[in-house]
């Protein structure tokens, strides 16, 4: 196998899995502590923000961990379901899908006649010109098998993660003005942990990702902050 | 433009907001009412669920809607990113670049010779070559402006109103396991019809939809049934 196209795999495979991360420890490190931050004024005891909090990391990881493995499964579908139209049409109205190619390629400059040996190649082999024809037509990629399960651990695994860090100070005081303080320090530093990995890990410059961390660490403060002045309103 | 092209880039642009809804909504439909109903045992008054309710719509709502917004913002950064690497590569090092096309292309069994005519095409607009290399070679779409900003009030907007359904009940009740039946009533209902309208949009049959009917409830109810077990053994 060519080393482009394996590299170019390679990175499809890696950046799903941390988009998963991404996506359960974004949240989890934000909504349970927002929440327990909002309650911490307008409920007395600590206890009360755990049981909600914990409430919430389960329903969070669940709903969220569950839409993970049902959209991996939908591409799947998708992908499989496009690919059996690709394989009736390639079989039977070739001169229609060797012209759609034609047609593509057209949009970069290239003429009729330039297409041609491509088209005649791609004719050879009705397997290979099926597969072009889901990469190059329709930009699908073809799904990892196992992907929707390990999509949805992925995801719900981050959640439940991130989510406990915020929790923990409630967990070990008496009271919640304390807590509060401690979820906030606790969770500040894993955000800005979190933002900086997660840039690093994009591939950007080192100052890039001391962005991506004070990013990451104000969407956090913003959630809070509105979860917080909601409750306070009520309470 | 032809017609096969610009279908498939409407696809595209279509599916990107259909998936946004589709993110805040079952996330809205599903984490509030999961927590609710988990509270309901756990404290006395609808009260207390109607604000850690709201706090929780405000912190996710935001927490969503901004995750969306920086990740619809990193993948335009990535796409110029990388279509800087491309426009560099393609007037620095153009036979490196004439070579991967022919490698990539090797893997759908079509020989160098046939592919020459296509490269030497290329290499006659340096601006369309990078075009093909962004498309083909990295799977990349050229972003739309304005999705960053929309996507995020896509999402936030349906996870708050997604959110608000379930809490309703807990507003107009005096006694949480009148407002808790109500709340399930009325969220059954809608993640019946909204998981329905996703298998529609998704362009499936009629039992399909229905299929995605029944799983969207589902999961909106193993969620809820999760933070409804956590809360009632913790309180």
């Amino acid at each position: 196998m060519p080393p482009t196209t394996s590299h170019v795999e390679r990175h499809f495979s890696a950046s799903a899995t941390v988009r998963d991360l991404v996506i359960g420890m974004s949240d989890g490190l934000t909504v349970p502590f927002a929440l327990a931050a909002g309650l911490s004024r307008a409920v007395p005891s600590p206890h009360v923000v755990i049981t909600a909090g914990l409430a919430e990391i389960a329903a969070g990881a669940i709903a969220m961990g569950l839409g993970g493995f049902l959209a991996a499964r939908g591409d799947a579908e998708h992908y499989s379901n496009e690919q059996a139209r690709e394989i009736s049409e390639v079989s039977e109205k070739p001169e229609i899908e060797a012209r759609e190619i034609t047609e593509l390629l057209a949009e970069y400059g290239l003429t009729p006649q330039e297409c041609e040996p491509l088209v005649a190649g791609l004719r050879r082999d009705p397997k290979r010109w099926v597969a072009f024809m889901m990469r190059f037509e329709l930009g699908l990629e073809s799904p990892e098998p196992g992907r929707a399960m390990r999509s949805a651990l992925t995801i719900g695994g981050a959640y439940v993660a991130g989510g406990l860090i915020p929790l923990l100070p409630y967990a070990l005081s008496q009271r919640n003005t304390t807590a509060l303080l401690w979820s906030c320090l606790a969770t500040l530093l894993s955000l800005l942990l979190f933002g900086y990995l997660k840039g690093r890990f994009a591939g950007v410059t080192e100052l890039r990702a001391r962005k991506s961390a004070v990013q990451t660490a104000l969407i956090g403060g913003l959630a809070a902050v509105a979860a917080y002045a909601i409750a306070r309103l009520l309470s």
